[in-house]
């Protein structure tokens, strides 16, 4: 049986989604929490290897059962999972999904959202939830960059130095930047991302409201594909995985994740 | 000098606001930085003891420096502060006030929120910030049993047993329950609390909302003096000072705070 599950996360104590030598990840505790559910281990596949200190809202990971498991209701997994999860990993919903079906190769499109917390004084209750920018965004000016980035370009101006990634061509469907009161929320969706992608989006969005890039530079950056011509790579606290969806076309498929 | 700070603070890491030998404490902390700006130690007076794991929006505390300490303006203090201070507790503002205030005998009015997540599946970024009940709990009902604990009344039911208070006679100005989606919020306001009375308050409300109590039945806990009459102590993790009032009639005398 395979099982798919939405899974949310504080990303703040973990190396990150993938197991790794060097720290406790998000994968690790699920894998736990499914031995401990099914009484053997279990094969969990992400859909991102989202980084240390990263934060998910609607993770997917599909889990696997052997024909000799217990037979659990699909939506009674989710609650199951939790009796043996941390507090700051749950699992929000399950649902079965065919054998075929792969949680990071079927998915469609994928959305981000970047926290920045723009205010003089620091908010203790955003400490590794936001980045904390002192001085004031011109989130009109972040937007008017944002349009030069939206479609089919090739990003590797905005991938991490020292990335094996060859085909470095994605897509944005949309790129926004929202302000409600001291909060800015910087959103992105596309049909996959580069390494620390999301973050240099940013830091570059941010570039442009300090002055030191402008919108119209924008275009002669992505043409570089040259790193150092795009911002900073902002810290991972701020960044949350929102969206991940299987849609294909109109067809409903079962496993058609709905927001 | 006598500064008057305005501090808020995620409580999850301390054993409460008041230095203890068991753990840290918030105003270990505060005393620390204190050191670091003024380069002595600078006694550092505190508005409440909040306890383990609780939090604050609105904590007042003073800080007093000697004469031979460095002149920084009031505003300033809680920028320094800020350099010196954990990411989870942070210096909202600073101001000066008489040599004669006290930042706890001269409390007027106090204000605390419980909060509760009351949804089926627990959130990971509410972990530690609110209390999460599974149970739907009837917002209407809670309202109609908090009525009858608005006033001044002997609350000896509504102290954590061991308490060696012996004035148990307090005044709540206003208690009322507000739902917004699955958060529920319990305000209540009053001229100074019991030890626990606030969780045991909010404990009181859901034992109502449960039907173990009916709204009826608070007058006869509250004349009964008896813990066991009402509601369980609801864990520390919901509990937030909100506001701490220091203001006298209509005079304003400098440091009056302003909402």
């Amino acid at each position: 049986m395979k099982y798919l599950l939405t899974i949310s996360y504080d990303g703040r104590r973990y190396c990150g989604y993938q197991v790794q030598k060097n720290g406790v990840s998000i994968q690790e505790m699920l894998c736990k929490a499914a031995e401990a559910v099914f009484g053997r281990p279990c094969p969990i596949t992400g859909c991102s290897r989202t980084d240390s200190g990263v934060h998910a809202l609607d993770f997917k990971a599909t889990l696997e059962t052997g024909d000799d498991s217990p037979r659990i209701p699909a939506d009674k997994v989710a609650v199951a999972m939790n009796c043996h999860l941390p507090e700051d990993i749950a699992v929000q919903s399950s649902c079965v999904v065919p054998e075929g079906f792969h949680p990071r190769y079927d998915v469609k499109e994928k959305e981000y959202q970047y926290r920045i917390h723009n205010v003089p004084t620091r908010d203790p209750f955003l400490a590794g939830r936001a980045y904390h920018y002192p001085r004031k965004l011109d989130e009109n000016e972040m937007n008017r960059a944002a349009e030069w980035l939206v479609g089919t370009h090739d990003f590797a101006a905005f991938m991490a130095s020292g990335s094996d990634v060859t085909d470095t061509v994605r897509t944005i469907y949309s790129l926004g930047v929202v302000r409600e009161g001291d909060m800015i929320t910087v959103t992105v969706s596309g049909n996959g991302f580069l390494y620390n992608m999301v973050r240099i989006l940013t830091g570059t969005l941010i570039a442009v409201s300090e002055g030191k890039l402008t919108a119209e530079d924008i275009p002669a950056v992505i043409a570089s594909k040259d790193r150092s011509r795009a911002g900073i790579t902002v810290p991972a606290c701020g960044l949350y995985l929102t969206r991940v969806t299987y849609e294909k076309g109109d067809s409903d498929d079962g496993f058609r994740e709905k927001e």
